[in-house]
């Protein structure tokens, strides 16, 4: 058995990852337009010496008020945008990566390959960039779309994306600026390499207008379980952020992702998977009882059923306090019938079942001592169904002040999670090995092959 | 004849606006691609009480090598994204504006938008976007085109994007965020305002998921002096960063522009126009010359000849020190040719020559003591030439650092500019008039009708 220490992210986006974040007595409900609100949050994170924090997003909002009403009474709308919220964060920590997700579905690959060195530059060599295809119309809406694109176009376009944005960032290998000031030579022309990518979704000439990064390249992350997004974290990423709820599950998709590596050369370390886990922590299984219940107790009904609405239709007609009927209006009927077996199987009520659905980020969920909350921890660490895990709190910054203060002491009295960054980058922090510019690489091999 | 105060801004790409500026032997070379270094100018502005800090950019880097070899001793390659650096900025600055530029060409309006409103917000209202248009195949093959598109075409395209992005940024009223969490209303429904633009270049239907910005939305500049980009400006800009060479021409865009405003009901004291100065300063003129000199002294020949490169073809071949040859193979003829009569009309040289090209920015050029460069900048002033300046250092930081030490003392001697900042918003310092939310003007107009 393995004997391994874990890697954190904080995972931030609006209040935090429970429906009623904004409506707790102690969070300012406009933090999500507050850089201050961010920066106090990714400092507890820092003090924690979490690998780093991480920002989802999306590039457009819900538009349905379905019930009439729950729109307006949600807070997930008006946020600050992450790369530029990073590169501020940057400013002011000194440790702690730096991760945001940005669409391959409505981006250019230069524009993405450019904001990320330059992040990973401001940064000193902290960033790293969660890559997704964007799923919503109401993103096509804001992008001259009448209609998203279709599943394999998404992914087909997401892989070229990837190689373009990976192939710009080798651009200039990193010894390329020689900056001789007597002959004035700025860079040695031999290290500079133009990319002239031509595929089927983009022309990218290239180079890169932007220098090599600490980390080489930033660190690559993908998210999501769909089998094209596997494959692209199989052959590119460094990190996966997974949504696994229970431990046979998490070492299934564990395992099949890292044999999914082979094929493209990587050895399994080489990847780290971490599941989102929402925690509700207190010194006794009571005090966290009663913080959850708080806040299950200010899910507003409309937000909740809102929640429902896409399998369930309107349920506003219905009893809340009465059994969840029969799913009719579902738009993916199999999701839905999921949904509503569950709901059969452990007899809940309409109220119980938002409240189910809203108090995390559809991941794992994790109530009670620092003890209760390490050992599953502990335990997916040892049965290799997590390399480590994505914190994503009930509400900010209280659910990651409770996890700085209670379970990462008792993750260090256990040997799980390090007191001190062993490095200044997140690549290194990460343990992942130094990333070589594909054209050096080439070069060393091409010398020591004529040796 | 009006006593008026002037608005400062710097221009910062690179390591300054001299061809040789990496050369000189107090510059670090690698300063383009390092954080520290634009903090350093940005806090040496900050300290001067400049209005803000300003990036050009570009989203590609030259392509041709000519003469052969020049490539690679010009230091205008690899640089840190502005949007990005400037968020960094926010964090580490207090009251100084932070504009840069973003093409119309290969961006959506939707991200231009949401960056600068995010910008703003993270910098309590510091933020301004330079609209400009791309005009290089360089960039174009960035962004899977094999030709950069027509003038027509862009600056149709510009004014749409425009539209797009003010609208994007009115969707949601200043108080538009209630925040009440025992009713569990989170913004009122009524004070959000689906875009639902649908015109020749793009479909949008926001609204923009990033919240009201303390300007009420980030100062607009223009740059550039096409007569379509004057109109944008003259419809839209807060700011014009003009490039203009001597006092006649520079009177004659000023009223020009101004003149525009009317048509759009709008007030000329509404736009500040500034033009960009290089200035040279010493202690006596003989400094100052002895600065220029050794700056000029660093202009390697394969630079120097390949910013003749368009006019004049191939000039290697040709004796530096002998006359300027008529431009046979220029791509602009009329640009060409006026660049040759100049060069006879002052008996220049092919050194010369070049090295009154790499001086600076292209735009005005003021060299000796702080009342002789101050003499001009109050006439410019007087004469309705400028509101104001944007300066184009030779060489950062000692060109901002120069300024601030010599200048700025002497133009604040004669009432012209600042000693504090009088707002901590841009368009506060600007002297603009707050920025009314157009629905909340509409409703205010509706209200007053009905009285």
């Amino acid at each position: 058995m393995r004997k391994t220490q874990m890697k954190l992210g904080l995972s931030m986006r609006y209040l935090g990852y429970h429906d009623a974040a904004w409506r707790h007595p102690e969070v300012p409900p406009g933090g999500a337009t507050d850089f201050k609100y961010f920066l106090n949050s990714a400092r507890i994170a820092e003090r924690g010496k979490f690998d780093m924090v991480f920002f989802a997003d999306g590039i457009g909002i819900r538009a349905d008020d379905n019930p009439p009403g729950s729109l307006a009474r949600s807070n997930r709308n008006a946020e600050l945008e992450p790369l530029t919220l990073l590169s501020a964060l940057a400013a002011s920590t000194s440790h702690i990566g730096l991760v945001s997700t940005a669409s391959t579905t409505y981006n250019e690959p230069f524009h993405i390959a450019r904001k990320f060195a330059s992040l990973d530059n401001i940064s000193g060599g902290r960033a790293g960039w969660n890559i997704v295809t964007s799923w919503s119309e109401q993103e096509a809406w804001n992008f001259s779309r009448d209609a998203h694109l279709d599943y394999d176009t998404r992914y087909d376009r997401a892989k070229e994306f990837v190689d373009v944005v990976t192939g710009l960032w080798d651009s200039w290998e990193a010894d390329a600026f020689v900056h001789d000031k007597a002959s004035g030579q700025f860079y040695d022309p031999a290290k500079l390499h133009v990319l002239n990518h031509r595929g089927k979704h983009f022309s990218v000439r290239g180079p890169l207008n932007a220098p090599p990064t600490p980390q080489g390249r930033p660190i690559l992350v993908q998210a999501g379980a769909a089998e094209q997004g596997q494959e692209i974290a199989a052959a590119n990423a460094d990190v996966v952020y997974a949504a696994q709820v229970d431990l046979a599950g998490a070492k299934a998709y564990y395992a099949g992702l890292k044999a999914r590596m082979a094929k493209y050369g990587r050895a399994p370390d080489l990847l780290k998977v971490m599941p989102a886990v929402t925690t509700i922590v207190g010194r006794t299984r009571a005090e966290a009882q009663a913080k959850f219940d708080q806040l299950q107790e200010l899910i507003d009904p409309l937000v909740g059923l809102a929640s429902l609405f896409n399998a369930f239709g309107d349920l506003s007609g219905h009893p809340l306090d009465g059994p969840v009927p029969e799913p009719v209006n579902a738009k993916v009927r199999s999701i839905a019938y999921n949904m509503w077996n569950l709901a059969q199987r452990e007899n809940l009520t309409i109220r119980q079942f938002y409240q189910k659905k809203s108090a995390g980020s559809g991941g794992l969920l994790l109530k009670g001592t620092a003890e209760d909350v390490a050992d599953v921890m502990e335990q997916w660490i040892d049965e290799e169904a997590a390399d480590g895990f994505n914190l994503t709190p009930t509400h900010l910054p209280h659910g990651a002040e409770d996890f700085v203060e209670l379970v990462v002491p008792e993750l260090r009295r256990r040997g799980r999670f390090r007191s001190e960054y062993e490095s200044t980058t997140l690549r290194g922090n990460l343990g992942l090995p130094e990333y070589v510019n594909r054209h050096t690489a080439g070069r060393q091999r091409t010398a020591l092959a004529s040796d």
